[in-house]
């Protein structure tokens, strides 16, 4: 473990390099707010730098004939590998093995990477057993990467090759344009590996729809006054959003200090289908796609069967009359892209119920930034 | 989907089969606690059967050069994958995949599963999306397995070798002795495929084991009685025991109707940590082993820091007086065997808890017994 005071010079130093090399940043301190309204411009800026990056890395990539992927990563960065499970699962026909780093770095396995491409994903780069399992991939000389947005970290150093997420920095301890940036080093990832003819155009639409889905703000703060009251949620979605359902989850206990439970619709109906009374709000994020109408039958069941108080973030018009709080999504985005932009609407969420509930969204409790499990 | 009538029709016929094959069988119908004190006579039996099933089924499964596995899963079944995840990536060196069935049920991908293993774990064998996967790993001639309660069900007959729990019928709605026979089925494997001289042996002391710490009932009732109040729980564990933090946790959910949130310690350092508060009694399992001193130094941290109410299941005295509820788990199972044990703490403490809250363990909430997803 790093004390706190090497935590600390780290941070300053690596503040102050981003700063010079982020042009959007006016002032500091960023709150937690600017830094969810920031990320139109970080999506924008990310999508210029792309084609240098995913060019070549894709190319590297091909070489190395991957037939799976392994992921190690910790909290909101999970979040970001179940994305990657999704789309390398889908679009590439890759199976994905979310890691248990501490199989490498506590039990000290050595598993056979061979023929797998090995990503950690780590905003802060810095937590050692993240770490691990990229150095013994590394040492087996399996392909590896690194998505960070610290390019001096010890995970980017580890890994072979690096995405460097340019996020600027992130001061708040809820990670917000971090997620989204990872999420869309995925994309990009994909696109440049096996993309379609209508990828570019779809990313390059992302930074409009993340300025869009801000603007449902007013809608948020006024569903964040009526749950203020609430201490449990129930945060569902399918497919594609099912990341977004275990992050917008994340969020909502770190800032709101409630619990909330994140399931796939399918899971849902195992067990935790019993949590649901009065008082229990349920969130739920609803797509285009194979996973719809099953899911909008769930839904509609929950409602007219338990009485539930739904708010439904969907850019479906047809959804809407089923939510008590509808939260309407820009249209246009493709269902594979979706997680990137409906996140913000969790995090909105989780900010807004925060300071409906009187708590400091800036100083969650007992939380530090980076967190450096072994 | 399947019709109700298909499935009740279904689950009788296959009742009667079950009570023609379980001679411990008595009476029925037998209760949620029936099932829970059954469990040592079911991992007797089913270790007495091990020889036959698990010799051939190790040399088939060498035979076709498996480095790494891939696991559909649901609900309580998805924990026995968690569990398969640290055995075979630290006893075997493969990485395991668990998949998202619905990459395969719903967007119809079709991953690449040369080279693996893929399993299915399903008490029913009945859900459709478990069954996909299985489906399409056995057209593409990769190796199948199903685990499962019933022999007879779509995912033993679409899996090229079946391994059947044998558990006897189980009635109650919550799934237990087929949750810790899904455990013991993998252990087994697990020692057929790549054992060490001591496996056999301690195998064999698990239905004692069993049958010692279901006698912690008493202390389970009194703790089950001062919580009876809350309604929000935190469970941690770390490396092989962490599935059955997700086990306790989906117990008391399905059972005692609370918010229960399982965290690996790691995890819950990034995030979670802003939910600890009075009230919110915090459940643990300890046990020896590499991850032993870094967890014991964070629920020291919980009760110094905190004045977290801590209830700890763990064969280590000197843990005991972290705890204000020590729950001792009998000596001398390995690690890598103690979630078959330590698990059945998590099922008494959802049955009382459910009893102190005047809640019917038999009649969980909005729940049926098979839940077929797709």
């Amino acid at each position: 473990m790093c004390s706190v005071v090497q935590h600390i010079q780290t941070h300053v130093v690596l503040t102050i390099d981003n700063v010079a090399r982020t042009a959007s940043m006016r002032r500091l301190p960023m709150t937690l707010r600017d830094e969810i309204l920031d990320q139109p411009a970080v999506a924008d800026r990310f999508l210029a730098r792309a084609p240098e990056t995913f060019g070549p890395l894709a190319t590297t990539l091909r070489s190395r004939g991957i037939d799976h992927v392994v992921i190690a990563a910790r909290g909101t960065s999970d979040h970001a590998a179940i994305y990657a499970q999704y789309v390398f699962g889908i679009r590439h026909g890759w199976t994905v093995a979310l890691g248990t780093p501490s199989v490498v770095s506590i039990y000290g396995a050595r598993p056979s990477f061979d023929g797998s491409l090995v990503i950690g994903i780590s905003q802060s780069g810095a937590s050692p057993d993240v770490v691990a399992v990229v150095a013994e991939a590394r040492r087996q000389g399996a392909a590896t990467l690194a998505i960070t947005n610290v390019p001096g970290s010890d995970l980017a150093t580890t890994a072979e090759t690096t995405i460097d997420l340019g996020a600027g920095p992130e001061v708040a301890v809820a990670a917000t344009k971090t997620y989204t940036t990872e999420l869309l080093a995925i994309a990009a990832l994909s696109a440049a590996l096996a993309g379609g003819p209508d990828d570019p155009e779809a990313l390059a639409r992302l930074p409009d729809a993340l300025g869009s889905v801000v603007g449902l703000e007013p809608d948020i703060i006024a569903m964040s006054a009526a749950q203020a009251g609430a201490d449990r949620f129930l945060v569902l979605a399918r497919g594609y959003e099912y990341p977004t359902a275990r992050e917008w989850a994340l969020k909502l206990k770190e800032l709101g200090r409630v619990f909330a439970d994140p399931y796939s619709a399918a899971d849902f109906e195992h067990g935790p289908l019993a949590l649901l009374e009065p008082g229990v709000p349920v969130l739920a994020v609803v797509r285009p796609g194979p996973a719809r109408d099953g899911f909008v039958a769930l839904l509609d069941r929950l409602r007219a069967g338990f009485d539930a108080e739904l708010a439904i973030a969907t850019d479906d018009p047809a959804v809407v009359p089923l939510a008590r709080w509808p939260l309407l999504l820009p249209a246009g985005t493709p269902e594979w892209l979706g997680p990137i932009v409906s996140i913000v609407v969790g995090q909105l969420h989780a900010l807004h119920l925060a300071r409906a509930r009187r708590l400091d969204p800036e100083s969650p409790r007992n939380l530090r930034k980076v967190t450096r499990t072994t």
